[in-house]
């Protein structure tokens, strides 16, 4: 019989609070998973915020599909902040993350949000829009990186 | 006037061979990208593993979902192939993902096509369609990852 990991039966445990918990076979799945996710999110978030600044010519189908995996992407990282997943792996997640739980979740429930408006905005192929979308998901971003990212 | 780093210099001139080179600003980004995208998938592809193979119970509704994510992110990883992301950041992509690119290309099709069969057959709500399925898409991985990853 293969041994359970330790920390795959603490999130089973943990499992009704955070139901993704179990998700993960290890502190490192997790850490990587968040990781990963918000990392690719991040490079098609920056597409986005090339486009609403000028730095890119803006393309509107491009707009919409950036927009349309970082809506995708935005619900993802969030189910690798298990509990114990301060470590296991190179982190720079705050222990604010489990100890302000709530104001966690509300930082990151705020950026979805956002994202929703975003991928809205994006669609309908204005640049004016994106713009005006883009403000307010980059300052969500920021905010949870604030007070919750080393 | 900032200075325009080397990569994304050679990354704009391979831009018509490659569309998606000129998308990250440095070697270690394209690396990143796309070691994050196939851990996010991986994660999610693993979970259908586990219905399939009988080691988690089956959730209709998590099999459609996890696919639909799979199929998402199976477009993403290729783009991070970047020429001269060969080296850059830690990375176990083989030469021959450059050298041998055809190859390389219609493995990554291949997955595709056979993801793209996977999220059809998952939204069935079908334990055995999804088994059926299942079973092509993880020899689409392991071909690649034979052939193309240290």
């Amino acid at each position: 019989m293969k041994a359970v990991p330790v920390f795959a039966l603490a999130s089973a445990l943990l499992a009704t609070a955070f139901p993704a918990a179990a998700q993960f076979a290890k502190s490192e799945d997790a850490i990587k998973y968040r990781q990963g996710a918000l990392f690719v999110m991040g490079q098609h978030f920056s597409r986005l915020g090339a486009m609403a600044n000028g730095r890119a010519p803006f393309d509107a189908k491009a707009a919409a599909e950036n927009a349309d995996l970082v809506l995708t992407l935005s619900h993802l990282p969030w189910a690798g902040f298990v509990p114990g997943s301060d470590k296991g792996a190179s982190t720079r997640a705050e222990p604010a993350v489990w100890t302000e739980n709530d104001k966690f979740k509300a930082a990151a429930e705020k950026f979805q949000g956002e994202a929703v408006k975003l991928a809205a905005a994006a669609k309908t192929g204005s640049l004016d829009n994106l713009k005006a979308a883009f403000g307010p998901t980059a300052a969500s971003c920021k905010a949870c990186h604030d007070n919750f990212r080393k």
